[in-house]
């Protein structure tokens, strides 16, 4: 049996989501029926986490085990021939039978990009859209407060069957560049919407409607309500899984 | 009678070009529709140019006449409000009544991007992804010689039935940042995908397959099996009329 790691980035617009599900159409059936083609057997995948619909990747994850040995430069030419030009391969490797793309990973990196300057014809699916300006030095105060171990629970979507929500952020930052805002999130995991709902939060802080106290005291009374709404997900990047 | 100008940029991926035509779905459509239910009254546009399926704008223009009286500011808002979200309307001014989009206009830029590193799964639909690497100090050589006044004859989709085929490239330039191509071409008009067929045929030069003498020949012999293919649509944007 042989284990194969694959890197991929993908362009979620047009798929419901990452991980399977009733629906036909997520990344997950498509790369499995990929694989399933080239590799001649019927090919299950293990992806490092799940991203919503419209939600991209620039380094999602997954591994996969298969009778089969191919070399990795050979599966790498085979996947970006037969997948969609909206998922594209960035590296195979052949890695260790325990490596497991979800359970082996040490951690996750997000990014998120909102545009509070001018409308883009272009990057409607690639970015969130603020109609009001944003102060980014208070955003900048305020993303800090996230970093280190804390229990998101008020981070989370109502309906996550999740009992462990304490998460530990090893590093948040914003940063502007080309007229965009870019916050990043490091972590061990991340709750169902969490990264969104931090983001939505920051987006009231950077618009002046709330300070980031909200963010302090979402720690202690655990008030969802008090917290930004989530933000778009056509702005959200899985953006790397460290091993 | 109030004759308006308006900026556009938009991403062509979902039309059927610029131009009005049996099929609906093109982007005068569009724009006639939103700008009819706006102004509660039947507008006409008059474009600068078409642009084919695929093909974006960073800066077409166009113009119309109404009878209403709408504020710059407000109908540039009312547009933004009410256009799909990948056409933009980027400025409004009220013109005088002689100002015709395509009549007026004295030249025209269009940009055409190539990126002959790496896949990109986001990239897809906005620039033309080459397989070989380019030479770009070939290419940089060879679009020289389009300068300047020459008969582009060869250069034009057969079956195309303009009778002058004499243009005058004022300004072609090709220059490499992030890792993408990025080709310019100014004059004073373009013949039927002739903008495309340039491209095709500096992408020949870059990959070694021909040398730039094609370019010469083909302004004395007009034999255009000799050039390039046609360019992929994606990659071109009609970037700045002038007027």
């Amino acid at each position: 049996m042989n284990n194969y790691k694959v890197v991929l980035e993908y362009d979620g617009t047009s798929y419901h989501g990452f991980a399977k599900q009733e629906i036909k159409g997520t990344i997950q059936d498509v790369l499995e029926e990929t694989l399933s083609n080239i590799l001649k057997e019927n090919i299950t995948i293990n992806g490092s986490g799940r991203t919503d619909t419209k939600v991209h990747a620039l380094g999602q994850v997954i591994n996969f085990n298969t009778t089969r040995d191919i070399s990795e430069y050979g599966l790498l030419k085979a996947l970006n021939s037969n997948l969609p030009k909206d998922i594209v391969a960035k590296s195979v490797k052949k890695v260790d039978n325990n490596f497991h793309a979800r359970y082996s990973a040490k951690s996750k990196t997000y990014m998120y990009i909102i545009n509070d300057k001018k409308l883009s014809a272009f990057c409607r699916n690639y970015e969130c859209f603020c109609k009001y300006n944003l102060d980014i030095i208070k955003m900048q105060s305020a993303i800090k407060l996230f970093e280190g171990k804390h229990d998101f629970k008020s981070y989370m979507s109502t309906g996550s069957s999740i009992r462990d929500t304490v998460r530990t952020i090893t590093k948040a930052s914003i940063c502007e560049k080309n007229d965009k805002i870019y916050i990043e999130f490091t972590g061990d995991g991340f709750l169902y919407n969490q990264v969104r709902i931090m983001v939505g939060t920051l987006i009231e802080i950077g618009r002046g409607k709330i300070t980031e106290d909200v963010i302090i005291e979402s720690f202690k009374n655990y008030n969802r309500n008090k917290l930004g709404k989530t933000a778009d997900p056509q702005g959200l990047y899985l953006k790397k899984v460290e091993y």
